[in-house]
């Protein structure tokens, strides 16, 4: 089948855009010795929660989430994290770097449109792409806060189709998380895994319709 | 609030009543120097996956879902299983060993009904019970693949109530993976969270009504 015409790029935020190990100098700095460990049991942690509480029909906003990971992180580390620990640790995640060669990899890109779509709370995007200095890059900020339920939830993905108004399969969707562009391609959308750190793919039953090692690939594979 | 009265107790299999850790010896003997690492991973990604093809609405069976688990681990560690290391690492999921104490514990509760609810499949759970010589002991064994989705969807608890017909404050659930307890509890089951190892208590916005570290203790907790 002949790939359709892409009329427009989301992009998955956390691992994708941002590099949500970026956190580990505060995790080092607060816990010294432990700040590879946390950053990692945080990270997985968050995203264990966000299943979790779909599936229960539980669902708490992202930044309550996240905290939530990083406590039980740190208390499986056997660190009893103080709230201004906590509070100071969570301020990271509203300035996460952005992966070097984002802005130019969006640049590279000109001419079509681009939007994010995240488990993020509107306030988390709102700062983390602010920080970046990516303001003018994205059409739509899309939060599963609007649907409360997390990815890789099909409910999700069709916020994002609703939204820019343009059928599923002429979207091209960028995840770094395989089992985001698992859940993209299940709803029917073009995906692009992004995978930086050649990981091994998820067994989710879907495959990505291409695989890219930088941001940069995205205009050569769309061209 | 005065606990009501516990008419029937039923039970989470893997990690609770068999130790899935088990497989320990089978994945070091095919993969030397790599076996604690593979049976970590593969436990995880397991359960990762039940979750994510749950919110995919993209539901495989549990021994599907477990060989899923078991590949993606074997590569994640740069390891490459043939499919005879395959099979016969799947094997020992249907002899897992039951933790020492379940059969005394199930005796000790005599006269109380017990019951299986587990994501396995009839056959997984079949052959794992019989393999520990347990099939006496529980008066129904009910598999998540009636209703195609994973805990800690509702869905799957109610499959207990509606099979025991016991109404959900009556029935007792006993599990060791904290999550299954949050799910079991949002859902209404008086719940009993099997602690061995003294983890911390996961976040997920509902605490088990007791927390015990042996099943032996589950007698007195329910005198």
């Amino acid at each position: 089948m002949e790939p359709k015409m892409v009329k427009a790029l989301v992009f998955d935020a956390y691992g994708t855009l941002f590099d949500v190990r970026s956190v580990l100098n505060r995790c080092e700095d607060v816990f010294p010795g432990h700040g590879s460990d946390l950053t990692g049991l945080w990270r997985a942690k968050q995203l264990e929660y966000t299943w979790l509480r779909s599936l229960m029909g539980r669902y708490e906003d992202f930044w309550q989430v996240t905290q939530n990971g990083l406590v039980f992180g740190c208390r499986s580390l056997g660190l009893a994290p103080s709230q201004d620990q906590i509070d100071y640790l969570m301020q990271a995640y509203l300035a996460l770097e952005p992966f070097p060669e984002i802005a130019a990899a969006l640049d590279a890109l000109d001419g079509l449109p681009c939007s994010i779509l995240s488990n993020g709370t509107p306030t988390m995007l709102q700062s983390v792409v602010h920080s970046a200095g990516l303001e003018s890059r994205f059409q739509h900020i899309l939060s599963v806060d609007e649907v409360r339920i997390y990815k890789p939830s099909p409910v999700v993905y069709r916020l994002a189709e609703d939204r820019l108004g343009i059928r599923r399969e002429e979207i091209g969707f960028v995840s770094s998380n395989c089992w985001d562009v698992a859940g993209a391609k299940a709803f029917g959308f073009q995906t692009f895994w992004l995978n930086r750190q050649k990981a091994p793919a998820e067994l989710l039953g879907v495959e990505p319709d291409q695989i890219i090692g930088s941001a940069m690939e995205l205009t050569s594979v769309l061209s």
